[in-house]
């Protein structure tokens, strides 16, 4: 099998979905069979879950309930759509997964990381990514990104304030303590072409080594 | 506080909504606050979800989505419409609580009892019901009393074969094993007035124990 589940992470505005458009297109040109794809990823039982994640009107959303929604949609997405990728022998690149659930629900909305890792272990039953590339920034940096660019709507949590988004960078943080083995961190505040050219080498490294 | 939290679980067509609203026609007339409530309860949130989890096109969901999309519509009415009433001293009558999950996805689905527990936990957080009262009735009996009336309409549920309904209540009758004493068993074979009678009976027992 030459499948490989690998899953990208890091606070809003970290050049992420970028990073992955130019991974696929070298790793599609190298010949590899790779699969880009993000939560909810078109699948529509998803959609309709980050619909009402997402929408701005639903302040009165319990942090709970909101984790318990997060790790619905991740499940539905993964047996709809990565676990068949893999089992086609895909690189599986997903932007946002497990980890994100554990900085933004876990740590930064205070409902503990063991207690989300335990509803999400419900969801991915066992599934862990090979590998997680973690983009580090200054969620300050983060958030002026994504406020200079028109292109992408402003959800629900992007409305969170910038200590918010701090707490998140610290669960990461935390979360890449607990996982040293899995979790590769890049210095994402370079040029998008370093970052590139280091998130490349960690997953060619990884898929040699194995 | 003379609150209390009491749900009412059992299979379809055991009679529980009829049953609820002549308890609360009771106990309203002899003056104590009670609040008859099901989940979503007419949450906004929660009631989205439900729109998810009920739709009959959604053939394609899996079981783990299921059963986190009622956690958190659980999560969600717990938080805007339990909690808030119990604290200002209403007896709380919940139609289907923890104990439906545990039976429909936990065990009738083959999710595992325990692993659908340790998501429900998370949701509640530690607010199980005081009572339960569990409406007993052969499951072919109560699918014909749901065919016979044009009242209710047919959900995702609803839809599934009579072994489904069969499993549904072997998985009450572990969950009664495991909680001897807070699942009360009501013989919901009986005449409209003599299950009215039981349930009135539980409920006032109980209410005057404590």
């Amino acid at each position: 099998m030459d499948s490989f589940f690998i899953t990208l992470e890091g606070p809003e505005g970290a050049g992420k979905t970028t990073i992955i458009n130019m991974l696929i297109e070298y790793f599609s040109a190298s010949g590899k069979k790779i699969l880009a794809t993000r939560e909810p990823g078109g699948i529509h039982i998803a959609e309709k879950i980050r619909q009402i994640i997402l929408d701005p009107n639903h302040t009165e959303m319990d942090g709970k309930t909101e984790a318990l929604l997060y790790a619905a949609a991740r499940r539905q997405h993964l047996v709809e759509k990565v676990i068949p990728a893999l089992e086609k022998g895909y690189i599986v690149l997903c932007d946002r997964f497990i980890d994100s659930s554990l900085a933004y629900q876990g740590y930064a909305r205070g409902l503990g990381i063991d207690n989300v890792w335990k509803i999400n272990e419900f969801a991915i039953d066992g599934l862990m990514p090979n590998a997680t590339i973690y983009f580090d920034i200054d969620p300050k940096i983060g958030l002026e990104r994504i406020n200079k660019t028109d292109e992408r709507e402003i959800n629900r949590l992007d409305l969170e304030k910038l200590d918010f988004h701090e707490r998140v960078k610290e669960g990461y943080y935390q979360i890449i303590e607990k996982f040293p083995n899995r979790i590769y961190k890049v210095d994402a505040s370079q040029s998008l072409e370093q970052v590139f050219e280091d998130a490349k080498k960690i997953i060619i490294d990884y898929v040699e080594k194995k």
